[in-house]
């Protein structure tokens, strides 16, 4: 074991993007389990858009991270000294601890995972996760998706997005994702299996979705906001949904953000926008995951792990969540 | 019977708000019922906001009016000349007829209203119409208002606004209007029991809605759009619904508007906004007007009507829908 944690504080709360320093670079000792606490060796951090909220003062649905605290992150790790009898050492877990090598923890808010070859640690993030429950959740608990109707996607190659695609296919429904780069089109369409795809950055969003919606949209499931959910909103079919899972184009608004324009469309429509948060269904995640791994195991659900090499490099790795340029689900090796 | 049936037809698609030059007036012989058919010589024309959608080439819900056509509208009457038996001369007829002294039907889409004393003509308007559906389905079937809850409303003196501010108090909740004159707001508070009104015009809505809503907002019933919309979203609580009735402020709008800012707090808080037309619940009229009769007749609800003199008033008239100048149920007596 090491004799230095290695650590991200928050050291203000970021205006627009987060920048390096915004945050803090300790080294502090390795921390002591005392009665019923455990060490965890953190090995992969998850790195999700919403942290950008808890960076903020106040208005996210989870409370924000004190500034001079441990940045707060979902981890897996491997319990190293435990006075817990339910975590003993060795035990692999997956939840809510800290930008940094070692945590200190209870067990409240941790699961452990299974010892499973089979599958790759990483499939944790990527697929058995909050992101496959939001996928799960989103689109079929929320958006309510049918057997043969029009789906789209925004951030299709993303995390979520792409399997929200990928699940959407698996339901029989005619799925169009929009990506930001001719690879990620080509991968959502030529490996994943969408009907189409709208590369937002080349091409006129409305009039590609037009071509490849001929039937309209039954089904939205937002991740981004902004432009494409302004045409999205004026192609949606009678008794639309709109799933707002995230709208990431304005996590980093400094000013007042506009709505989605052609928002009228939804009284002629009947249409339902609806937000949701993925905590709301972590009592069923079950359900979800039996699924998901039903779909993994025969082939037909792929996701895709973006890497990023080092503690040290986490506040910068970050912001690819918001430039575009990260490939699937991103996470830290630590 | 007159000799002359004048009449209002659309002589161009209005730009923004309607002008009289939208509108040819003629005078036509009146006309002979053939087989099956009957004439109804018009008493009450309803003046609506979702008309200014069918005078536009498209877009609407349902089809818009035919440029050279009698302009269409939500009409009382009473059989004149009938040579079809199911509604013969004397009989009072509600339905969607045409603006003109009489019209011309064969009994499609139009229904035959009871000849009881106890109830004013004008009561099929501004109560027992497509205006307490719209309010009753709008507030409980869409929005699923419980007891207990706190409950906004745009348009709080307008024909539908009144009667859903009412149907919040009989179901037990905190009802806050929003109203543009302090006048509806009196009548409102004063007259209709509704525990708080704001006057837009005078007051800072944001403030004024967190001062009457201690505990938040569970439903909002819209009516208006634009900046009422933005306040209230900003104080949505956790699964708060927004019924988009209606989006009257932008009925005329001749450019792209700019949608609901603080869109975003849907996602938090997990709310819906979801729109609705009244049209769909026509076939469970019964059971809404069964209620609507039993609060009516009890004192509990009331209704308004505003009621402009003379068909040569109409297109005038129809106005002032949308300057806020009317007070209550619009309509146009013959």
């Amino acid at each position: 074991m090491a004799q230095v944690n290695r650590q991200w504080r928050l050291a203000a709360r970021p205006v627009g993007l987060v920048k390096e320093t915004d945050f803090e670079w300790r080294e502090e000792p390795v921390p002591v389990p005392g009665e019923d606490q455990f060490v965890v060796h953190n090995l992969y951090l998850s790195l999700d858009p919403t942290y950008r909220g808890w960076m903020n003062e106040a208005g996210s649905y989870v409370s924000s991270v004190p500034i001079g605290t441990v940045m707060r992150g979902a981890m897996i790790g491997v319990v190293e000294q435990s006075r817990n009898a339910r975590f003993p050492e060795g035990t692999l877990v997956q939840g809510m601890l800290g930008w940094e090598d070692y945590s200190l923890s209870d067990g409240k808010g941790l699961s452990s995972l299974p010892n499973d070859p089979s599958v790759p640690l990483t499939a944790y993030w990527g697929l058995f996760s909050h992101i496959g429950l939001t996928a799960y959740y989103g689109l079929l608990d929320v958006g309510k998706l049918k057997s043969g109707e029009t789906l789209t996607v925004s951030a299709a190659a993303g995390a979520v997005g792409s399997l929200v695609g990928q699940i959407g296919k698996i339901k029989g429904c005619r799925v169009v994702g929009i990506a930001g780069s001719e690879a990620k089109c080509k991968w959502i369409t030529d490996e994943l299996g969408f009907d189409a795809a709208i590369n937002y950055k080349t091409e006129p969003v409305l009039d590609s979705l037009k071509k490849h919606c001929p039937n309209g949209i039954d089904v939205h499931f937002e991740n981004v906001g902004g432009e494409v959910l302004d045409a999205v909103l004026s192609l949606i079919n009678l008794r639309a949904r709109v799933v707002v899972c995230g709208l990431i184009s304005q996590y980093n608004a400094t000013g007042p953000v506009p709505g989605p324009r052609n928002f009228w469309r939804i009284v002629g429509k009947r249409a339902r926008i609806e937000g949701f948060i993925v905590l709301d269904y972590y009592d069923r995640a079950a359900e979800a995951m039996r699924e998901l791994r039903q779909w993994y195991i025969e082939g037909r659900l792929r996701y895709r792990v973006d890497v990023v090499e080092g503690l040290e490099n986490a506040p910068r790795a970050f912001n690819r969540l918001f430039d575009g340029s990260n490939q699937g689900k991103l996470v830290v090796k630590i």
